[in-house]
């Protein structure tokens, strides 16, 4: 992606820093925070991702001539807030979750401490990457965490927007997957990319055994064939008949899979094939993962559910003022009193509470103030920016390692997939203390 | 967007046309289709959107140093398919459903007529950008329809990728959305933008006047005031005593929208603002506004529901290859015949039948052949692309204007909102004839 990243945002962040500007309200010492209110509905956790793009996207948030050409002929602001546009540069501090990081209801995900204006105008472009990337990321930690040591493969870039893909891919190796079928991820993330083999390939030759015959001679025997377009046991008689016992895998993508796999693993095994994995793709999500734990397969090729976050395809995350300096010249947690959205004002600080055994216990939430590490506890926001300068990891791999660490604190209990409430809880200090 | 659009791909697409290079399969004339095999559950029809944002894809879509040096460094393919790449540039025949247009399980929504690698290449770019845009732009058809007159303002950027955003403020635009708060969809597409206010300008003040008070100054009082952040009826209150008669607008963004746009009606007519107009926000989708229908409201603002596809974030369609010329050198009809996923051969041609009073009556589709037209009838199919040359529209109000006309063809019963069939059948030439 090339260019700004500065229209990525609505249209009233931009108005309320034209009226912010007029009355003097602008630089007010600030803080905002991304969390979501809760998890979505049944989840035991959820997955921060997006933190690395969004430190990316910041520093090409920038209005160029081209951007404020389009604001002063659209009229969107007046020339003087144009004027402050032109010259933004982020240059607050950010905390946060480490990407990767699992988070429960009011976790403090992000902390921005800026101006009014420096912070209300990152809104929409901080809360659609988080919303997004975490929204996929939670899913596919559940979809990991039922495969086990089986490896799961993204291969959803056709169900979602061609730049989703992209980022779905690298929230889906976060959270545990092993490739992705997409390969401007493999390019720009550096996600190890993958592939099977196509139906329309099949098609294209006048007979099944053409087609396998002519993929295992041009992609050697390693490859995976694609069984299922006519008869399964037909065409995996044929695919062992051509490759030899050393065929890598093959691709079943439709039909009753737990039956199919275990037919397929037999008709292999007695065909000598007992090195031929078994790869399974027909709308995988977590449950049917689960479903085939116990059936021999090798490997998951998952699409649809990954990349729109198994049902729930927004993470629910909202960004909100929390605290403001007031004209007394002293910081004031602020809150709106909306009926059902109503917010916790103050700057939050968090801690995973952990036994001394390491097990998560709670999220120990301080408003306005750290809370005391009793010992095993672990510190979860890390700063992000300084002074408008990155200082975090915004790498892929970093954030899987991570992933990894998070959700191995976790209670047992925790990677259930029936509905459940969070699986630990979230403690505001007051309470706790 | 600047650069190639062509590794938006997925791997295996291009180790298929290794193989199929290899083996002298590649140059084969085909006929790939794209298509639904179903609505979403209970919907009555589907609209599509993408069409224009594929065929400016398309032009994109060209390997280049930076693209082969990752496939060649990643060895994904062979040096022979990297020169293939590297020439690469669509040179086929596309027809496709203009635009705007409704669709029903079956509609050939996209034919491309090409060479086996030339088509299949295409196969994750086509189908991201249709699934995508066409969730948005069917769930967003029917808020509009719900939302009779009244205007939508679509603001759901902050709930899905940055990138999907843009893209689909243009698809909900094409379905009938008035405006959108995303300024990148305002300068690429050209959709009008629209912004109200937010809590956090509010919670900035030190009291909710004077936020009121510094909006209506610098944006003046036909801008649109939030009064929901402390307490609706005494934010209405100040905001008529500052703003006069003539404030453009309130917004109401949470609690029982029903109820307070009542109250809040009578209040500003007692108020003698009686052409203050009433903006809720709070969490709509169809059927919230279909709720609101006898409210006073006047505009509605949706956020997560239009941009996710109102619980369908993906459409659903497949890209499948249906013709292929055999070693005979005569085009055959091609289909697999998967459990559950089987698919009809033979190149599609497409009639909207209608009544003698324009009302759509069936969805024909000819195998093949082309259906007769009645009379009364609309061919549906219109060429894209000639020679690898784009020759349609690709731009948003062209398409909105289609999507009017198209869905006022409909029998009324296909604007309901319950579960039900499509609203009108999808019928194969052999059938009818």
């Amino acid at each position: 992606m090339n260019g700004s990243t500065a229209l990525l945002t609505d249209h009233y962040e931009l108005t309320m820093i034209q009226a912010a500007l007029a009355s003097g309200h602008a630089d007010r010492p600030c803080v905002f925070e991304a969390f979501a209110r809760r998890l979505p509905d049944g989840r035991r956790y959820g997955v921060v991702a997006g933190t690395g793009r969004i430190l990316e996207a910041l520093r090409d948030f920038r209005f160029g001539e081209d951007e404020l050409a389009f604001l002063r002929e659209r009229q969107v602001v007046d020339g003087r807030t144009l004027g402050w546009l032109a010259d933004y540069r982020f240059s607050g501090d950010v905390w946060g979750y480490a990407e990767g990081e699992v988070y429960f209801p009011g976790s403090p995900l992000l902390v921005v401490e800026s101006t009014f204006a420096e912070g209300v105008v990152l809104e929409t472009l901080v809360l659609s990457i988080l919303n997004h990337d975490s929204a996929v990321a939670s899913a596919a930690s559940r979809m990991t965490a039922a495969a086990g040591d089986r490896p799961c493969i993204e291969m959803g870039s056709r169900r979602t927007h061609e730049e989703s893909a992209v980022a779905a891919a690298r929230a889906a190796y976060i959270a545990g997957f092993g490739s992705t079928s997409n390969l401007e991820a493999g390019r720009r993330h550096g996600i190890p990319t993958a592939g099977t083999a196509a139906h329309s390939y099949t098609l294209l030759h006048d007979a099944e055994r053409d087609a396998f015959a002519n993929q295992l001679a041009s992609l050697g025997p390693g490859t995976t064939l694609l069984v299922d377009t006519y008869d399964v046991s037909g065409a995996v008689e044929v695919a062992v008949e051509l490759a030899g016992p050393r065929l890598g895998s093959v691709r079943l993508d439709s039909g009753d899979l737990v039956g199919q796999a275990h037919e397929v693993r037999a008709q292999l095994d007695r065909l000598g094939a007992t090195g031929t994995r078994i790869v399974v793709t027909s709308d995988l999500d977590e449950h049917a993962i689960a479903a085939l734990q116990a059936a021999p397969v090798d490997r998951y090729g998952v699409g649809t559910s990954v990349v729109t976050g198994s049902g729930h395809p927004a993470a629910g995350m909202v960004y909100k003022l929390v605290s403001r300096q007031g004209s007394a010249g002293v910081m004031e947690g602020v809150a709106k009193a909306s009926k059902d959205k109503a917010s916790v004002g103050g700057r939050k600080f968090a801690l995973r509470r952990r036994r001394p055994d390491g097990v998560a216990q709670a999220e120990i939430i301080g408003i306005d103030e750290r809370p005391q590490d009793d010992g095993d506890d672990r510190e979860l926001l890390v700063r992000l920016i300084k002074r408008g300068q990155v200082v975090a990891p915004t790498d892929a791999p970093s954030a899987r390692e991570h992933h990894a660490m998070a959700r191995a604190e976790l209670p047992s209990r925790a990677l259930r997939l029936s509905h459940g409430d969070p699986a630990i809880p979230t403690t505001y200090l007051d309470d706790w203390s």
